[in-house]
């Protein structure tokens, strides 16, 4: 999808990111490094405009090197860490590895992808930081349009003055009562270029609180994402479904129709392998390319002959998910 | 090198930009693709803190996947392409594969490395366009910020009330005489963070005029840079030194003394491949990663066994260089 944005747009964002920075603790004159790329994936466009507005001091490293990033944090004493949940992680593996120590990082604010509070302790404990759990939709304006928690993490404060947010029941479309679990819908009360209306997230939360909350917010809270209502796959903040999967398999010449999606999911983090049947010549390159082109990024997969993958009865079993929870 | 920014050193660097953008006849409103990431690479913030300046419609696409690059110049009917010359080359190859065409593209204001005559040629033959040569360096804030070529092609002019520009015999320092080749060396008059005072760039030029323009600017103008004082190498808009490359080929357990670097130029473009001799165990990707973590970009390159590089008599020959006149 395309999102457009107007000046005040920008602003919009810049002030909600902003707010996000200040509910985290990051005071003006603090050092950021802000993992996104700057491209098509607009995330790093957000935690830029909201840390210009906020006064912070921004490394702007982009994505890859996990080294160099680490080296960087290190390097300019940074304070806080922007980026997706999975690249924490990642951080935090190349962390290990190496033995290395974070002593000047206290704070990281990860998004983009839904994770568990398994991994959210995991991420903690592994960098020595304390971890938000940003919240923002593309369609809303991008990330913590909406929202995030606040140093008492007791669910998503939602940006009331910003959007109107309701939570439906997925199948009917009707609203529920608080505490009830249902589909997160956004009216956006101050964007330009593209105001959604009811927008349909597709994410599944509930009503915390209306309360006024300890850290003397009224904003309402929700429960942190963790589930959603169709078939959608996040994986390193990206969405695709398995149909869009298919439809770029399909259209490399020599690539056969059985094909397996398998995702991996540690504690709510996505991981993506493709295999595929397809006639001798269609290299693991040429289906790498392809998929990439179309979902922006390159998952795992190997090539198979036809007739070696697995069948199964009745409905073909292609999207395999393989969930663990990890101490 | 690291360079800092206050708020008013993007403010000049939007000015800058704003006025290429002007002088290269893009106008308000106009839709503009910006190719390189905005990341530890700083050229992407500079195109697009001067477009917000001037009021373009900014597609952000950073860098790679070159075809999607070339759907989305057509699909948002882009009139002016931002990027490194050999992101232009690879887009031009890239349209000559897919015989595609670019209809709606008319400008493009390509920079970061030096690139011949011929190749500017070239590159406005084969996509179709006018091509602008934007001159800026890291060290006076960026892309830009010294100036660019205007709609007569007949030097660079230089932004003289934002940086003094001088010419200098590179062994004595002498100031030369306008028309005689020699050092550019610029001070910066309104930069905050980090002002340059006498700036030695490397980069070989002459003043060509100090008259008024056809184009009616007085900014005095420089030759197009196609030369180093040194031994500095560009590539991809990447700068780096052969000592560099040595540093990090020896910081690789089991690789040798026997190296080479071979910098094939075909008009201006620079390619780079790095053949090194290490112990078995030693693998490409490993070399690789190692290089890409120093310069910042992916050489090509193949590992060797111990004695199998050709060996030179006296001076060991080890950066190679290769230059090619295409048609």
């Amino acid at each position: 999808m395309v999102m457009p944005y107007t000046q005040e747009d920008i602003d919009q964002w810049a002030e909600c990111m902003a707010r996000c920075y200040r509910m985290a603790g990051i005071e003006e004159g603090k050092t950021i490094q802000i993992t996104p790329s700057f491209g098509l994936f607009n995330g790093g466009f957000g935690f830029y405009h909201g840390a210009r507005k906020a006064g912070l001091f921004v490394i702007p490293t982009g994505a890859g090197n996990t080294p160099r990033q680490i080296r960087l944090l290190n390097d300019f004493q940074v304070y806080a860490l922007m980026g997706v949940v999975s690249y924490g992680v990642r951080i935090m593996e190349v962390l290990e590895e190496e033995r290395g120590e974070l002593p000047y990082l206290k704070v990281a604010m990860f998004g983009a992808e839904t994770f568990s509070d398994a991994m959210k302790e995991k991420l903690q404990n592994g960098l020595g930081i304390e971890v938000f759990d940003i919240y923002g939709l593309t369609e809303t304006g991008g990330v913590g349009t909406t929202g995030m928690d606040c140093p008492f993490h007791c669910g998503i404060h939602i940006w009331e003055d910003q959007y109107i947010v309701e939570v439906i029941d997925p199948d009917t479309g009707q609203v529920l009562d608080d505490g009830e679990k249902g589909e997160i819908v956004f009216t956006s009360l101050t964007r330009k270029a593209l105001p959604v209306i009811r927008f349909r997230t597709g994410d599944i939360s509930r009503v915390l609180s209306r309360d006024r909350c300890e850290c003397g917010r009224t904003h309402l809270r929700i429960e942190p994402i963790t589930g959603r209502t169709d078939d959608m796959i996040i994986v390193k903040g990206v969405n695709f479904y398995p149909r869009q999967v298919e439809e770029a398999l399909l259209s490399i010449p020599g690539v056969r129709n059985h094909y397996q999606i398998i995702i991996e999911d540690v504690n709510g983090i996505k991981d993506v392998h493709i295999n595929v049947e397809a006639d001798r010549g269609v290299t693991g390159f040429m289906v790498e390319k392809r998929l990439k082109e179309v979902l922006g990024f390159s998952p795992k997969g190997d090539v198979f002959s036809p007739g070696t993958l697995p069948r199964h009865e009745g409905k073909e079993v292609r999207v395999i998910r393989k969930d663990r929870e990890e101490e």
